[in-house]
């Protein structure tokens, strides 16, 4: 059910219309509207705007954490595959700006259930995130003077403001900028050079 | 002006009623009541609910680029006033949470030439402390590797996004956060130890 073209098609409609006017001034009938559908074909998809809201968020998410997980399982080095988890979650959230921009500013305005709902999948994001430093803290491959959750909390703060200053039509792309941010996390672990 | 008892006791109550209950959904009239002032007397202090919203992040921001001027220009090692910049914005920050994070969900619902005002003062403390970065790349104090742009984007989401995560009864107080972080980006920077 989740791969549907309507679905998609009010998805991005309600994204567009979140980011250009923001979320509480945009309305279900507007969203309906633009995305050419009636509002029993929305409400089918969609609980609510607030369910709306959550799903645009959770569809990143989830795809961000099947690829952290893919790269933290697979192959290379502790630090190349924190090298490569770190520049790639950049890289998506950069592509998926929209996004995350909406979600920051509108999470407060969502239910205290769906709040928690999603704080909490987020939540096991950084865990995984978290034992790849904690990993290489116990293993003395990088320095454990920061404890690994703040340096996940660190990391992930600049991560989530990238849709304060990133433009898609900047000096740097996406996978640019992703490349410095993980240098800078590996250097601030003392972890020095990673071949890549 | 600035310190008139009545508009601070404005301020602080449309910071607290803002950060309960929201910027959209407090209104003038409930400001008002709850500063125990006349709406006369709010409309002396401030032009409007905009305004109110402006100031409480300025006010903050003028006071970090106080702070960050005495220590930019002040004794020490480059590597240390970089270190004392660093901690101290991360410990006003902790210590005004409310402010910044009233600001940063608010902000894409001021006017646009209010957005850019603000957009231009946080600017310039950037710089400021961004030409700290680059004056120790230069004089090869700091890898270069990294643009000082760029290290300043990094650093400063983490600063930003501290509103989602720190709580003044958590496990740290602003203080140690600030020399993690500080710790963090002198160490990314490759710098290694600082005394201080």
């Amino acid at each position: 059910m989740k791969d549907e073209p309507v679905r998609q098609r009010i998805l991005a409609e309600a994204t567009r219309l979140f980011a250009d006017r923001g979320f509480e001034a945009t309305s279900v009938q507007e969203i309906v509207v633009s995305a050419g559908v009636t509002k029993g074909a929305m409400y089918h998809y969609f609980d609510s705007k607030d369910d709306l809201l959550h799903e645009i968020y959770a569809r990143v998410l989830r795809m961000q954490m099947e690829r952290l997980t893919r790269i933290a399982d697979g192959p290379g080095s502790l630090k190349q595959r924190l090298h490569r988890a770190a520049a790639d979650v950049v890289e998506t959230t950069a592509a998926n700006l929209d996004d995350s921009k909406i979600f920051f500013r509108s999470i407060h305005l969502l239910a205290p259930e769906t709040q928690k709902s999603v704080r909490a999948e987020r939540r096991r994001y950084h865990e995984r995130f978290r034992d790849l430093v904690a990993e290489g803290q116990r293993a003395r491959i990088f320095s454990d003077r920061v404890p690994a959750d703040l340096v996940v909390d660190y990391f992930f703060g600049s991560v989530h403001h990238l849709g304060t200053w990133f433009h898609a039509d900047g000096p740097l792309t996406g996978a640019q900028v992703g490349k410095h941010f993980a240098d800078l996390l590996l250097t601030s672990l003392g972890a020095g050079d990673v071949d890549e």
